[in-house]
C-alpha cells in the first residue's frame, strides 16, 4: 500500500492549487516531512517552502502547526485502519484479529514519527467530551475482540482481552521504536510474536 | 516501598553536603522534581536551589542536564528492579514472573516520568559497545523465561515467550500512561489484564 493513497495532488495550470487540492497537498507533503524528521521538528514554513505556495495561503487551512498535527494524526489514524482491514481481509475469526494486530506493528515501524504523533493526539478515555474515541487504534481490535471472546465471555473478560490485545502489539511498537529490539527482521520478529495461539481471547 | 529507599539524604553539621551524600541527595530530589514535572523541565538550577546549594557544587557531580538525566534512568532501573524482585519474592515459576509484570506496569503508574526517562536514556540493543543491556528493563523477564518456557522450547521460542511479556507489560503501562484507559483501578487493572494464564511461555 503506498503512503499517498487516498491523498489528492493536484496542480492547476499556473502552479497554483484548487482550495481543496492544497489541502490535501499540505497534509501528504506534511506527512512526507513528519517522518524525515518529528513532530517538534516540522514547520508550516517548511511545508510551504517543499510544495511552493506562501505560508499566508497555509494558514487559510490550518491556522497553526497544533492544527496542522491534529489533521496529520487524523489522517494516520485513518491510514493505520485502512491497513489494518486490507490484512485482515479474507481471513477469519482469530487469524483475521491476529492480522489486524501485526498490521498496527507494521504500520508503527514503517511510519514511526506518525505513530508517536497520534498517541501525542488522541484525546483521553477519561474525557467526556471526546466524540471520536470510536475512531481511536483500539477501536478496530474492540470490535472485533466481543464476537471471537463468544457468548459466554463477560464484559470485564473481554475488556482484559481487548487490553491484552492492544497491550501487546503497542508494547511491541514501542519496544522497536526505542530500538530494544535488535538483529531480526522487523516483519519476521512481528509475525512470532504476534501469533494467532498467543491470543488470549477471555 | 519508599520512594527513597537505597537513597541517602544526611547534611552535615554545617547546613553543607558529604561527597557522597550530596550526590545522592541531588539524585533525590532530581526524582522528586522529575516526577512533579517532566525530563524537559527540569533543571539543575532548580534542584540546588530545591536542596540549597549552589549550582556550582552540583556541576562537579553532574557536569550538564544529561549526566544527571542519565544518573536518574540508572536509578530508576535499578528501583524497577527492585521492585519487581519484591513482588516475585516468595511465589514460584508463572506465578512470580506475571507478579514481575505486573510490578513493571505498577511502576510506570506511579513513576510517570521516570519511566519514559528510562526508556529514552536505554541504549539501543543494536549498540555493540552497550555493556549495561542486561541491567535493561527486560532483563528480568528474560532471566525467568528461560526456566519456564522449558528445556525443548527453541531459542527463537524464547525469545518471542520474552517479546511477548515484555510487549504486554509495556503496552499496558504507555497506554495507561497516555490515558487510553479510563475508569478503572489501576491496581485491578493490572491484575486483569496481567494474569498468569495469559502468558504463552513457549
Amino acid at each position: 500500500m503506498s503512503a499517498n493513497d487516498n491523498t489528492v495532488n493536484i496542480r492547476s495550470n499556473k502552479g497554483g492549487y484548487h482550495h481543496g487540492d492544497l489541502r490535501s497537498a499540505l497534509i501528504e507533503t506534511g506527512l512526507k516531512l513528519l517522518e524525515q524528521g518529528s513532530a517538534e521538528t516540522l514547520s508550516l514554513r517548511e511545508i510551504a517552502r517543499e510544495i511552493g505556495v506562501s505560508a499566508t495561503s497555509i494558514y487559510r487551512h490550518f491556522p497553526d502547526k497544533d492544527a496542522l498535527l491534529a489533521a496529520l494524526a487524523a489522517e494516520g489514524m485513518a491510514k493505520l485502519a485502512r491497513e489494518q482491514k486490507a490484512a485482515a481481509k479474507g481471513k477469519d475469526g482469530k487469524e483475521a484479529f491476529a492480522e489486524m494486530g501485526r498490521a498496527y506493528v507494521r504500520f508503527a515501524v514503517r511510519n514511526p514519527a506518525l505513530f508517536r504523533l497520534i498517541y501525542t493526539s488522541l484525546p483521553s478515555a477519561a474525557d467526556p467530551n471526546c466524540v471520536n474515541q470510536e475512531e481511536s487504534p483500539g477501536w478496530l481490535l474492540r470490535q472485533s475482540i466481543a464476537g471471537l471472546a463468544g457468548e459466554k465471555a463477560t464484559a470485564a473478560q473481554k475488556r482484559a482481552a481487548l487490553l491484552r490485545a492492544w497491550s501487546l502489539v503497542h508494547g511491541l511498537s514501542m519496544l522497536i521504536l526505542s530500538g530494544q529490539i535488535a538483529g531480526t527482521d522487523a516483519d519476521k520478529l512481528i509475525d512470532e510474536v504476534v501469533s494467532v495461539d498467543s491470543l488470549k481471547l477471555r
